[in-house]
């Protein structure tokens, strides 16, 4: 991400019927608003849930937001996030081509989250 | 979990159609095999893959497993939380009452997990 701009980050969850799934990336939003103040964060959905990804992208370029980073809030990497995710990325470039709108790979690839999430098995065991 | 007798952590998931979804969560089983070697780590899934939570449930069960410790990987704690995991564990504790099932929370209720997920964020849009 350039270090002029205004920039933003997406992140962009499944989404759910019960208002309550979408608490935890709220709890991200919160920790990374503190940590990156100069930084818009956002959340998006994929479905059953608004803000669509398309919608939260279309406001943000309305805005003046330049430097779009999205942040998949994914486990596993199945159809959502190797046949939907692709076209939408496709078709919010193809709309704004003044913007820059780049996906990091899903959470669920990065190792630490899954050293994070096995130490804290170990404790809840022992 | 008790200190003595067979005990086994169940990883368990959505699931997905596509066989790769699952590889985060082998690479969680691999770690936590490595770290807790008396510790039978298993997944299992809530549809689209198997082997089902009770097919694997009533698996240990045959081999002599006293205590079993699910951990739901889901983010967001929506209906399949709450609604379909109790009525789950409650028919595995019906059928098998000799056999002590617990579940953890889900990993998305612990804060750890959100921080982890936030500090990889931070490194990657600096």
């Amino acid at each position: 991400m350039s270090s002029t701009g205004k920039k933003a980050i997406v992140l962009f969850g499944h989404g759910a019927r019960d208002p309550q799934w979408a608490e935890p990336m709220k709890r991200l939003q919160s920790i990374l608003t503190a940590q990156l103040p100069d930084v818009q964060i956002e959340l998006a959905f994929l479905e059953l849930m608004a803000p669509s990804l398309p919608d939260t992208v279309d406001c943000m370029a309305l805005g003046g937001t330049e430097y779009i980073q999205v942040v998949p809030i994914f486990f596993g990497k199945g159809g959502h996030l190797k046949n939907d995710f692709p076209v939408i990325m496709a078709e919010m470039k193809q709309k704004h081509p003044g913007l820059s709108i780049e996906a990091t790979a899903a959470v669920g690839q990065w190792d630490a989250v899954w050293q994070a999430i096995a130490t804290e098995i170990v404790q809840q065991v022992q």
